[in-house]
Parts: structure tokens; C-alpha cells; sequence
């Protein structure tokens, strides 16, 4: 285990001060052109050094015509050529004194017996010199706090809290865009490839140590050193959650991920226990993967599992009951004191039951703040699911009917509908112990969602899915403290 | 069970060419004005006659004072007043000669003993006069192919061909947006309330019959006429297929149901008896009980359970034969033959075993066509799945490199990515007995996977609902042959 963030060997991978990119060229279509194009459009501030053979200049900048004649000796060198050059170039990277490589190339062990051979030459030249790398076969890292980005999908969104190791390169570059729209970004993003240097444990480690990372979330198709992996997960879930998805269970999953990077898997039950021993969330799909970390990143530990529903209708009060009941979490009937607080609030027909279902509120200020405050004050709450239909429809329709000139309709919409925002958002100062949680079957990117999102509020397109990640929370802070306990008592 | 349509109780109401509108006033905030005016909002061309004690002009349509003084018998009355004059307003209807009537006015059985007094004695007028109605305690009816939405929020996206019976009202005009945003759009949506008049039997019946509807969608919180309902449901299952959400099971979801229409539920494994037994396709949440619709609705039956997964890159491969395998579909080894045809379309580094990884292709366009097709001639394939990144990332980029001029570039961008869900779609002509399905992690809103969604092809946002979606197909016409041999054996 590192001790600092550091001592890792991914520091100057994931935080590097200047780069030697290879591969890349004015001819666009080369994975290498696309992966610097992508860098230049995030702002990266370090310095770049193109290598290529003939051009002067590589996408406006000064090109190299060898690695040894760049002035400077480069933090990192990016690899992305082919496959028959790549040891050559490593071997220079070397000379010239880099210590820290991504090697993107494929044609390695994934390649079959003659790509596994050239992956030995490969960690014979790094041992040689002292490199460490990522890779082969792999897309890299994007670190979106220092604004770089050398995957070929362009970054969105800001920076955020995620951190990934992913032993599929796809997910650190095609789920900007994702993370972006279900509220999240990537604190650092990590694809191992095929691990011939540095493996998903040392990720693991790295994000363990990273201050950006507030979750932890794997992609793992197999595991190769399993007692290390286990060591660390377990020291790290003390302190920072961890979910993984792992795909080599299944007979169909395994096959997809052996002929992807030639990792090993196993039986699903293993890594199950391998999950639970470590303390470690698993999550079944992409879906879940993510879900979970807005979830555990976003959220206190709950007190227990008591959660109560605040809804405008019955049905998606009951299927978001339904949901919590398949998650294993309770209902709890609320207080007398509650229920008499409410009435005042709510029409004659809503109901003070959990759901609390406040049927047609002419009063929509009351949705966001007062109602769920006072649901909030009930002992016997530990978490909130509340359900929203977009507050917008509502309130175009009443400013139109209102007299309000259409032209300023939108705008005066988005500043009530922020104000709901800001007033839910102050629920958690409120209420730091309870974990609130939003719902809607309406678009993420509609305003009132959106701005929940933006303020730290996990807000899900499915109560199922709301239910499992709250589930997910329950179950992270349940087993980290067995863990603690285990290891004091 | 009902011969025709026409027969239906529910003809009139879904259909009618008038109707006499109780509740509706000038002023805004009131549910009736809502509800009139999404009439008004979508168009419909029949008639409407607001009822109104005072005014003489309700939101632009001439009112009047009582349904006596109304030129003609409108063939529907919606009636969304106070509890307490519910029952004499439904008897002036009835007096006026009206059939059909939509009670959306809560305060009855939901209410308790009180309410359940007041709806014994609605029953008791209706069944006097001859009348048939919808709720109380509902929203209605939506049928977007008249252009009739009586429900409070606003109609979205074209009609469709997914029939919806709920026994929540939310569902009904809630997910306009929601099918819309998902490639999808009602062909009538019925909400039953507390079923004094019509239940959810009457409503399956009539989306049975219903030629608008090819799938039937069903919330259900708990069914009264259970002997009924298997009779019916299993008529129509063997030649229309249902998919039906019940939340009843769960004991948080069977007291939210509860206070909700008072309906009764059972036991989960009651009812998933009777679904099976019906070849009634059950969802476990709302999003899936849509996701299968989407699929039943577009898809051929699959010969067998094989899917051809093709991708861009491993991970979501890995991930997409993992959620195969889970439920319960194959990834059949293809042919020698369709590697050998395969081999000049992809790099080198691709893998031609299943999932079909192309990697980085430079021509996007054998993506589209070529590849696919190759895939689906293969004798093992019975199904394929694909995943799309978004490319319009990569075309745009192209273009630009081109020195295409930025101004022109989204059009551009547009009308090949048209012309590529063209040849994808012309696919489903070329294989009419494969199904052919997409996912994708980025929105739905994106042009390709819009465009392939309003051509006909499921495009979901996770390779997990694609493959159950899938696998909903396949036990639906399994499920179906059995019936039909048992039927005749």
C-alpha cells in the first residue's frame, strides 16, 4: 500500500507537468491525431512535444523529430503507434530518462502468442529503465481537474468526483458525456489495458490516495493480484467508498472480456465474496455502477432504513414504495405530531400516510421546503425519496394566465424554479444526517432536476433505481463500520 | 369478452365527438381549467360544452348554465367538480340522456366509509340512467390519434401504439413526455380510478381490441374481477401482447396502493401466477414495463435465443454479452464464413468472435450496413444487438478537419447520420425475422439513435434493458405458441 498519493506510479501519469506524444499528426483520422486533438480542446496547461518523423509542426505545435532532441526531459510519453515500433520507441523514452508511460498501441498479449511475446519485450524494456506504464491496449487517463484529456472523445462537463479504473478503455472516454448528464464528472479516470506494468490494484491505490475522489467505482473483468486487490480495497472502504462492476461472471461476459484484454476471470460467487470481504458495493450494470457512486458521493450515512416518500400522485408513490420495499428498505409510519403538521399543507384528499401523497398542490413553494422539512423532523425518517413532476408546466401555465408577457415567461420560470431548488438544497444543511433523494420520470436536464444535480442533490429517472442506490449507501457505511469493528474488536 | 371495439363501454368515452365539460372555469388554478384547457391545447375537433352556473364563456367556448339547456346530448360527460355535487351533476346527465362520463372528482371509496356511501349512491344513478363511467378518483382518458387529452398536463410527441389501462391516473399523463423522449407514444391511455363503473378488465378488453394498440401496458395495484380478467387477457395475449406492472406484492407497495384507490392486492406469487398463466409479460418497474413495450411493439419474433452483439469497443461489449447472459439470451459462435466476410470491413486488431468488436473504424459507413448485415446472414444469429456511439462526434470532427466551413457543418453532420439509420433501418426489410435492436450511453435525444427510434428500432440506454427487452420478446411468443398449443391439443 502507498502511503501517499505520491508514491504512486500513476502521479506523474494522471498528473504530469509536460508530454511527449507519439503518434500524432496533421492527417486527422489516427487515433493519435484524434487523442491530441482532444487534449488541446480542454486547455491542458502543461507542455506537449509531438515526436514525428518529418512534420514541423503537429497540430500547431513544435514537433520533435526524435524523443532525444526534445529540450526538457517530458514527465509522460503518450504511445500511440503501431504496434511494430513500439518497443523501439519505449527503449528511447527510456534513453532520453522518461520514467512514466501510456501505452495506447494495441497488438500485445490481447493479440494472441506473437503480440504476447512483444508484451514481454515491452516489460523488459520498461524494468530496463525504470518505467513504469499503463497499458498496453488501454485509452490512458483523463483528469479533468488539471484539464487533460488524451482520450479520443472530447471531455464535458466539469470535473468531479468519480474516480474509475476501468479495464475497459471505452468507459474512461465515452461516459464524460454520461456522468455529465446524470449530475457527475471524473475526478481521474484510469484504463489499464492490458496491465503489464501497472494493474488495477495500483489504481485502486492511487484513487484510494487521490483528495478529487470521493467514490471509487471499478470496472473489472478479472482481477490477476488477488490478495493485493483485497488488501487494499479493504484499507481504502474504511474511508472511501468503493463499487465495482465486474462482468467476467456470466459464461457470455467471460468470453467478451477474454478475447478483450486476455484477463483472467472467475466464477461470479468468488468475486462476490471478494466484494463483501473487502467491503466493496457491486454493482450488477453501468447503470448501477454510476447510480451508486452519485449516491454514495453525494449523501450521508443514514441512520437507518426508514425512508419516507413525498409524492404529487399515487402511482409513482407506489412504485417508488414498491421499489424500496424490493431494496430492502422500510416504510415507517409517521408521527400523529407529523401528520397534524402536514394537513394545513395539503389538500383534503392527499393522504399523510407513507407515500405522503400531496395530490394537486396549488402552492408549490410548500413542495420544496415546508412539507418535506416537516417529513424530514420525523424521528422515525432516516432517509427522503421525493418524487418530482417538472414544476415548469405548472408554473408557465399559471404566469401565462397570470398576464405575463410569453416572452418572459422562461425566465421568470427558471428563477421560481431555482428558488425551489435552492430552498430543497437547504434541507440538507437542515437535516445532515438524512440522506434526500429525488426522482422524476422527465428528462435530467430540465431545469429543476438539473439544479439539484448541479447543488449535490442525487435526483434519479427511476425510483428503482433512487431506491437501490440509497440501498447501496445503507449497505456501504453498514459494512464499513462490521469492518472497523472487526478490526478493533 | 367483447366482439368489437364498438361494443365496448369504453367506445364513447375514448371516442366521443362531444363532450359536456363540468368544471372548467376562468379561472386557472382549478383542475377543470387545467384539464380543458390540454384539451384545447391538442387540437381536438369535436365538440365541447363547458358547463358553468355563472359564466357565460369558459376559456373561448360559449358555457352554459346546466347540461339541460346543452343544444344536443354530447356523447360524454367529464365531470371534475366538488365531492358533494358529483352525484346530482351525474344524474342531470343522465336526465339529459348522456351515456358515458368520466368522474375524475375524488373524495369517494378513498376517502373511507363516508366516501364509500357517496360512490355506492353514483353507482345507483348510473346504473339508473343507463351510464357507464370512468373513476371516480381518475384522470380519464388520452387518445392522441383524435387529438383528445382531458388530462392536466400537456400532450407531447405523436401518437402510438402502446395502450395503457392504470389504476393510477399519474401514469396517463405523466409519461407523455416520458414515451415521447423513449421513441414511443399512446394509442390510448385509460386511467380507472376506483372502478365503480368500468375496471381494468373493461380496459384490456377494449385495447384488445383497440387497432391502434399493438401492445397493451397495464398498472395494477390490485384486480377485483380476477376470473374475468384471465379470460380476457388470455384471448388477447395470443394475438396482442401484454405487458403488465403490478406493485401490490411488496408490503410497502400493497399500503401505498391501498390508500391510494383502495383496491385490493395479493400475494406477488398470485399474481405472477396469473400473469404466466395468462402469457401476460411481467415488468418489476415502470421503466421496464415501457422498455418491453417498446420492444414487443417494434420487434418480429426472434427464432431462437442468439445474439450477435456489435460494438465499438470491448467494455461495452463485455457488458452487453454479461446483461445477455443474464437474461437468459446465448452469444452463438458465428460461422467461419462470416469471420472470413467480415475480415476486409474491420482493423486488424478487431475481433471477429461475438461480440463483434470493430474497435476504431474509419468508415462508419460499413458500420451501418455492411457489418450488420453480414452478421445477420449468419444461420446462429437470431437477434442482433448493437451499440452506437454517438457519431456525430466523430463525422462533425471529420468535416471540420476537412476544411468544411463550421457554419455548414451540423447539416452536413445531420444528413449523414440520417442516411446512415436509412441503411441501418433498411436491415429490418433485408431480415424481417431477426430483431434488431440499439443502446447506447448517451441520450436518446441524439440524432441517430432519434432517428432509428422513429424508424422503428429500440434503441435503449443500457445494454441490461436491451437484453431484457429481448428476452421479453422471446417468452412473449414462446409463452404464446404454448397457449395456442394447448389451446388446440
Amino acid at each position: 500500500m502507498i502511503r501517499s498519493i505520491h508514491e504512486s506510479p500513476l502521479y506523474s501519469i494522471v498528473n504530469p507537468t509536460s508530454i511527449a506524444f507519439f503518434g500524432a499528426s496533421n492527417t486527422f483520422m489516427r487515433m493519435g491525431s484524434i487523442m491530441l486533438s482532444s487534449v488541446q480542446a480542454l486547455g491542458y496547461e502543461g507542455k506537449i512535444f509531438p515526436i514525428h518523423p518529418s512534420e514541423k509542426e503537429v497540430r500547431g505545435l513544435t514537433a520533435y523529430a526524435s524523443i532525444l532532441d526534445v529540450p526538457e526531459i517530458p514527465d509522460l510519453a503518450i504511445i500511440v503507434l503501431p504496434t511494430e515500433i513500439v518497443c523501439r520507441t519505449l527503449d528511447d523514452c527510456g534513453k532520453k530518462g522518461i520514467r512514466h508511460a501510456i501505452v495506447v498501441s494495441g497488438g500485445f498479449r490481447e493479440a494472441g502468442p506473437e503480440g504476447a511475446k512483444l508484451q514481454k519485450e515491452l516489460e523488459s524494456i520498461a524494468r530496463r529503465h525504470g518505467i513504469r506504464f499503463l497499458g498496453p491496449n488501454c485509452l490512458g487517463v483523463a483528469n479533468p481537474h488539471i484539464k487533460l484529456n488524451p482520450t479520443p472523445i472530447k471531455a464535458e462537463g466539469p470535473a468531479g468526483f468519480v474516480g474509475l479504473a476501468s479495464q475497459s478503455g471505452s468507459f474512461i472516454t465515452q461516459m464524460f458525456n454520461y456522468l455529465h448528464r446524470h449530475g457527475m464528472g471524473f475526478s481521474a479516470a484510469l484504463s489499464v489495458g492490458n496491465e503489464a506494468s501497472i494493474d488495477i490494484v495500483d489504481c485502486l491505490e492511487y484513487l484510494g490516495a487521490c483528495p478529487n475522489t470521493k467514490v471509487i467505482t471499478l470496472y473489472i473483468e478479472g482481477i490477476n493480484r488477488g490478495d493485493k486487490f483485497v488488501e487494499a480495497a479493504k484499507a481504502i472502504a474504511l474511508h472511501k467508498p468503493i463499487v465495482a462492476l465486474y462482468v467476467g461472471g456470466s459464461e457470455a461476459g467471460k468470453k467478451a472480456g477474454l478475447s478483450h484484454t486476455g484477463s483472467l476471470s472467475g466464477p461470479n460467487e468468488i468475486y462476490d465474496g471478494i466484494f463483501k470481504q473487502c467491503g466493496i458495493i457491486r454493482a450488477q450494470t453501468l447503470t448501477e455502477l454510476f447510480d451508486y457512486a452519485l449516491a454514495l458521493g453525494t449523501l450521508p450515512p443514514p441512520k437507518g432504513n426508514g425512508v419516507v416518500i413525498q409524492t404529487h400522485s399515487g402511482g409513482p408513490g407506489a412504485t417508488a414504495a414498491d421499489a424500496c420495499g424490493r431494496s430492502g428498505l422500510t416504510l415507517p409510519r409517521l408521527s400523529q405530531e407529523t401528520a397534524e403538521r402536514l394537513k394545513p399543507l395539503i389538500p383534503k384528499t392527499a393522504s399523510t400516510a407513507n407515500p405522503v401523497d400531496m395530490t394537486f398542490s396549488k402552492n408549490h413553494s410548500e413542495d420544496y421546503f415546508n412539507i418535506p422539512d416537516i417529513l424530514l423532523q420525523d424521528d422515525q425518517v432516516d432517509m427522503l425519496l421525493a418524487y418530482f413532476v417538472s414544476p415548469s408546466l405548472f408554473i408557465e401555465r399559471i404566469l401565462l394566465e397570470m398576464g405575463i408577457e410569453e416572452d418572459l415567461i422562461p425566465a421568470e420560470s427558471d428563477k421560481l424554479i431555482s428558488d425551489y431548488a435552492d430552498k430543497f438544497f437547504s434541507l440538507t444543511r437542515l437535516h445532515p444526517d438524512k440522506p434526500i433523494v429525488g426522482f422524476t420520470y422527465r428528462s435530467l436536464q430540465e431545469k429543476m432536476a438539473r439544479t439539484l444535480l448541479n447543488r449535490g442533490i442525487p435526483v434519479y429517472q427511476d425510483p428503482e433505481r433512487a431506491a437501490r442506490s440509497m440501498a447501496a449507501v445503507k449497505a456501504y457505511y453498514k459494512r464499513r463500520d462490521e469492518i472497523k469493528s472487526d478490526a478493533t474488536g
